[in-house]
């Protein structure tokens, strides 16, 4: 492919058969969101840059695609707006506009492009789809359990094969800082380190934590609780004495047992080390995590501030993120939805006198819930047009010429057996509709 | 709604009902553009700015959204990336980039946002959808046809109430300035003159026409023979000797004879003032218009040498493009899809003891293919969580409390009548699978 017809660096063209799959797995998606009440959200692809810029941190901000003033102003090189980023800020924004428009407590999902400045890399793109579901409104527990079955179901329905959901808490974290004597102006750094546990050793983790100026036998003491084959316990028994350790305790406990009748056992479980690096986490967290894929393909938390701070008003808010490019690349290639191949039934036309009939074949044919079309190449021989049949992926070929139109009949020759049918010409759509029916062709949905 | 928290000028949010409205037709058209094997493609939204820039004349470029270059160049003032304008451009480049990785002919549609920095005015946005059908590589008038078919039951399954196909050849205008003997040079400008015959009467077309240096008598007798009662005959008999004019009259039978299967009689007519504007078209055109709607709601033709203009390779082409939002205006509001409101089954809980059976009974309703939530706010009493049940348009509430749990029931309130059944906690989800197949809640489906 010539360099200066490929799409920008970090994007993509998506031809047929990806984008089908793309969207039957979008299709999925939505249908369980939806089945939990969630609602969908679109917002524009560009906000006004004053309500993305400073909300990313310094590095996000640079990351950011900016548009170029219009008209009279472009000279000036200035930008008044930019793509959108993710899908929060303008949750936020939307929180603050509609406000009592909206219901109580205000469930909605957003799935859609956003742009990122990023260096391009193998799985890592310019515009990608995220896909966020979010629960404003509701300080319950309920809501954060609800959002992990929904991502759990979500994950299950898409085919997803082995994963596992972490579960922690802020307060757990919190908790543990204070159990541990870790003072609190290390707390943070201490926090951004333990979260390097699932790629560091435990032995650099503590020696990174000593760095950040941790009492080396608190370090130790600190990875080894949190790495022990019996980490689940030591964990719950130091976090007892404190007041937010044991209130985050609870936390979990509450999540894991409300989410049992819906998650398989040993699907869930409670991950003392997982430290979600966002700071506006405020109380349950989360990720899901599956084979053979560094780090997460969806994670997620409670951000009882986020919201208020994005520029919107002073609303609890819970949700999560489906990577969603990550996760399609985990789907099996196999079992397309549809019959591989464009069409179900091919028109031949044996001389323009028949292309008129051709059409309304065609037209039973898609009558029948088809996929179908009339040949438009320039040869007027039938091995031609039944090469191109074959190419369409065809399920039949319809053959008329002279000798069908005297007899009033059409020919429909089975493109996998070559076995030929003689149909009276009006009864074609039902003969169709029979034959699809008696062995479906899935494409016959699209 | 505070300015500040309004999305762009010329952009718009769009709330659940909305996105489900929108999703509902793009759904429709879909499925129909498929079944007559045109396959999706989707492209970035952003294209590099010299890929865009010059391709749709002098003022289109002043409408592009360009972006400003990013890191060390955004300094510069300078775009390098722009967002897409329109689906062609991108299909131009699709075809070099991909040539025999594509079908043939290619049929594809798109159907996405493009964003224009226009004046936003009612119905007029700066980021609208646009949905394209296109067949490149044939030159037969049955891919012209197909399109105008593909089109019409596109109309037709929107539920389009009262629409028609205006049909008209390139060459049958080519042959009307022959046969009325307008001057060459003239042509192109009063092709333009011509095009105003559905908003200006005849004396003000004829008047520009004049001034536009026809002489009177020949401006009197185009405009007179193309809006006479029998308009069809007089321009059918003065084409007859021009040899352009006979072709292009030629190419129009053809494609009303072979659409007639498909498009009732009376939908699709010859007219021969209509003259679409865009100079690239090189064959047949059309457009859709519908009553009371100014404009049109689709329009296409042949443009046999506009992809190679825009920097694909030389191949044929046609198409057409569905004007979307101005075919959502049009859309009867009624007959949502889905029950109105949020959850076909909500579940109240009556203490927090509870809470894990009220989501494990959500779940039994999901399984039986229904909305279904929780209750998460803060009131313990029944009247409150059945308010909310009710805002959320919930045909069903389930209570649990001590009573139902001693007995091992849950009480399943019909929402719209009062009257509560009795039902084993167990047997919960056939019970709902039941009662929503007795009288199906189109939700269901959501």
């Amino acid at each position: 492919m010539p360099t200066q017809f490929d799409p920008p660096s970090g994007t993509r063209d998506f031809l047929a058969a990806e984008v089908e799959k793309r969207e039957r797995a979008f299709a999925v998606i939505r249908s369980v969101f939806s089945r939990y009440g969630f609602e969908p959200l679109q917002t524009p692809a560009f906000e006004r840059l004053d309500v993305l810029l400073g909300k990313y941190g310094e590095e996000g901000d640079k990351l950011i695609f900016k548009i170029l003033r219009r008209g009279e102003h472009e000279a000036s090189g200035e930008a008044d707006l930019a793509l959108r980023y993710d899908m929060t800020v303008p949750l936020a924004r939307v929180a603050a506009a509609y406000g009592s428009q909206l219901p109580t407590p205000y469930k909605r999902y957003a799935m859609g492009p956003v742009w990122r400045a990023d260096r391009p890399g193998r799985g890592r793109f310019r515009e990608f789809v995220q896909c966020d579901l979010d629960t404003l409104g509701s300080t319950s527990v309920l809501a954060d359990a609800e959002v992990i079955c929904a991502v759990h179901d979500t994950l299950a329905g898409l085919g997803v094969a082995d994963f596992r959901i972490l579960l922690n808490s802020r307060h757990v974290l919190a908790g543990l800082l204070e159990a541990f004597g870790v003072p609190g102006e290390l707390g943070p750094g201490v926090l951004i380190t333990l979260d390097k546990l699932d790629k560091l050793s435990p032995a650099e983790v503590a020696a990174e934590l000593t760095e950040r100026g941790l009492a080396s036998s608190t370090a130790e003491d600190l990875v080894s609780a949190m790495t022990a084959p019996d980490a689940d316990e030591r964990i719950r028994a130091a976090l007892k004495p404190s007041e937010e350790g044991a209130a985050g305790l609870e936390e979990v406990d509450q999540v894991l047992s409300l989410v049992t009748a819906q998650i398989p056992a040993g699907r869930i479980e409670f991950t003392p080390r997982m430290v979600r690096g966002l700071s506006y986490y405020t109380g349950p967290i989360w990720e899901v995590v599956a084979d053979g894929v560094p780090g997460s393909i969806s994670s997620g938390g409670r951000y009882d501030h986020l919201i208020e701070q994005l520029g919107g008003p002073d609303v609890p808010g819970t949700g999560g993120s489906l990577g969603i490019e990550r996760i399609l690349l985990l789907l099996p290639e196999g079992v397309p939805a549809g019959r591989p191949g464009r069409l179900d039934v091919a028109v031949t036309i044996l001389g323009q006198e028949f292309a008129a009939r051709a059409f309304a074949f065609a037209a039973a044919a898609r009558r029948a819930g088809l996929r179908s079309s009339v040949y438009m190449g320039s040869s007027g021989k039938l091995g031609r047009q039944l090469k191109w049949a074959s190419d369409q992926g065809a399920r039949w070929a319809l053959i008329y010429g002279r000798q069908e139109e005297e007899a009033g009949v059409v020919t429909v020759r089975d493109m996998d057996s070559g076995a030929q049918a003689v149909v009276p010409a009006g009864e074609l759509a039902d003969y169709l509709a029979g034959q699809a029916g008696a062995a479906p062709p899935p494409g016959a949905a699209g």
